[in-house]
């Protein structure tokens, strides 16, 4: 066998953490999981009903590769419930997870050593699968001002085919108000560059809405999924909003590279949409888990730290405590039994100075995490 | 947006064949559905029922890249079942069915620009996934003489970076004996190529047991997945088994372009293949299909037809009736109520002579589309 340089990808440092976490567990030890970027809740009962149901009665086949038309139905009325954006269901492209969607994008608009920018810190496997797929990464390091979030000034010289940007992004929380998602698609459109906008975080919002792409132009690739909102990470289900001349493009695409996504999973997926009220008791608990971060970390010593408008996470500037964050992480594994992932992920320049601390799990899990970081911490004088 | 050459991929047609179907049936007209190549029946009903014990306690969240161990292990058991192969379970990796598998192992062998030889006729997606990935197919067009499989003389005198075969294949159903599968392995590492086989109709054989690779040689990525024998095609569940060093290296692929296979999908895969009864009776009905269809077709005058070593389909030259594979499917379609697939699908070049007939769906209806085709080719006076 002779490899790929394409296939050189670099490891998910999260995966060792969780590896070692779970090293740790099957010795006997009781660890606090603030590295896993995933609730810890189910799918809403009642759509985990639909399909027990619908398991009695239909045989599950495939379903047309742009995925179920009830669901793409179901998702476009989102859109003007969520956004007050009036969206065509022919555009809504259902697709295996947002990596699935990942894929189907970059695939339809970028070809081999083409130049996509990606801010960092950012989510890690947005340059893993460029770089799977023969593409060039290009990173953008966001500054401390901007919320680690790129601007237009950050990719004014450079030579870019597209632009990949997330709100509420991975790992900070951070949001693009309207204003800033504007500027960052004016600057692509100026570049000739394809605008990509990675919405997975949506729904899971503290003190605004977030703003969808679609509310400033047609001109781009949403992407979104059923994963953390709606509580679905293993089912695999996302999906994109395409341009209607794009909409084609992709459906061939996704016949080939994918047959269809999980029809079970899209059948959970349709019917988690009406499960509200489970939906916002897991905010409920989002919620209460963040005030508890903001409170509780300053308290442990990890005071460079930016209240998350979205998503799960708190990014933490350690740099005044390590500039070996791996060996930091690790360290705080050992010790204090939380399992926290480090900055390298996000960011493979500056990450050796910052840590991840994901707050998905319940919050007792959070409250005695807290407790054992404060405890480490102390004893390590910081 | 500027779409990528590599986007231009080509539909597939058994596509637009099942959409004009579907129009035909909403306009109120009766259909035998001879185009489409999955089964009509469902998981097997136990495995359908451990899914919905497991979504009462499990939150069913991301599993681990390659996928679970319990299946794994499972799947490693079934090669010395099978085969009597003694296969080590962590060189089995779960992907999101086969379609995942090939994304996988393409960009784990093959940089942009690598030739890959598969063989013509051959599944479409074959061609599109690589031109989607940036690389190139080669066409090896096979003679009747070796039953439409490739030869090593085929590609003698090919710069080939891969090749792919498959066993039984679709859209022929002829399989590759040891013999013939050592020639091709050989073939392909005298080039300097890497082998791919895809054994994805393993299971769904008549006369003698299809040959996996493995028996040859551990030098090779196996491709299969739980959509055809194991009657799961709408659950996106396959496998595939790689050599112990490539593992790690499909591993981190996996993880950042799947994150992990559909959780649910893979507990319905790992009791599924516990339920022999149940699918060695929907293996009873695929046997009298095609029985009923090697005595039908010819009746019909479709006479140029090989009888199939495994899978479900028939492929036939009707070069002497048509050279318009796809205005003949039109045809039949429009005037005999029975939709059937044109080679194009399948060889671009010589598929304008040929068409192909699936019978995995229930006995009724394989009876009703041959009284209905003999019908309609009485009256064209073939």
């Amino acid at each position: 066998m002779w490899n790929s340089s394409r296939s050189e990808v670099d490891p998910f440092i999260v995966m060792d953490v969780m590896e070692a976490a779970h090293a740790a567990e099957a010795a006997g030890r009781d660890i606090v999981h603030m590295e896993v970027g995933q609730p810890g809740t189910a799918a809403p009962a009642a759509a985990r009903a639909a399909l027990a149901r619908a398991m009695e009665t239909d045989s599950l086949g495939y379903t047309g590769g742009l995925g179920l038309p009830a669901l793409r139905k179901r998702i476009a009325q989102m859109y003007g419930d969520w956004y007050n954006v009036d969206l065509d269901w022919n555009r809504v492209v259902i697709t295996p997870g947002s990596s699935g969607a990942f894929i189907l994008a970059f695939s339809a608009l970028f070809d081999s050593g083409d130049r996509v920018g990606i801010g960092a810190p950012g989510y890690p496997s947005y340059r893993q699968i460029l770089k799977a797929l023969g593409m060039t990464p290009v990173d953008l390091p966001s500054a401390p001002e901007n919320r680690l979030q790129p601007v237009p000034a950050d990719f004014a010289d450079m030579d870019l085919n597209g632009l990949l940007v997330a709100s509420p992004a991975n790992p900070t929380g951070t949001m693009l108000d309207y204003d800033a998602m504007e500027a960052l698609m004016q600057g692509a459109y100026a570049h000739g560059a394809s605008f990509i906008s990675d919405e997975i975080y949506h729904g899971i919002e503290y003190e605004a809405k977030a703003v969808t792409a679609l509310q400033v132009s047609d001109e781009c690739y949403v992407i979104n999924s059923f994963s953390k909102y709606f509580s679905m990470t293993g089912w695999r289900c996302g999906w994109m909003v395409v341009p209607e001349d794009q909409v084609r493009i992709v459906e061939r695409l996704a016949q080939n590279m994918f047959i269809c996504s999980p029809h079970a999973s899209q059948i959970v997926a349709l019917h988690a949409m009406d499960c509200e009220d489970e939906l916002e008791a897991n905010m409920a608990v989002y919620r209460r888990n963040r005030q508890l971060m903001l409170d509780g970390l300053p308290k442990a010593g990890f005071t460079k730290i930016a209240p998350p408008d979205g998503a799960f996470f708190i990014y933490a500037d350690v740099s005044d405590l390590t500039d070996d964050s791996r060996a930091f992480a690790a360290e705080i594994l050992e010790k204090a039994g939380v399992a926290v992932t480090p900055g390298l992920d996000f960011d493979p320049v500056r990450g050796g100075g910052t840590l991840r601390f994901s707050y998905a799990r319940e919050t007792a899990q959070i409250e005695e995490g807290l407790a054992r970081l404060q405890r480490f911490m102390a004893q390590r004088g910081a």
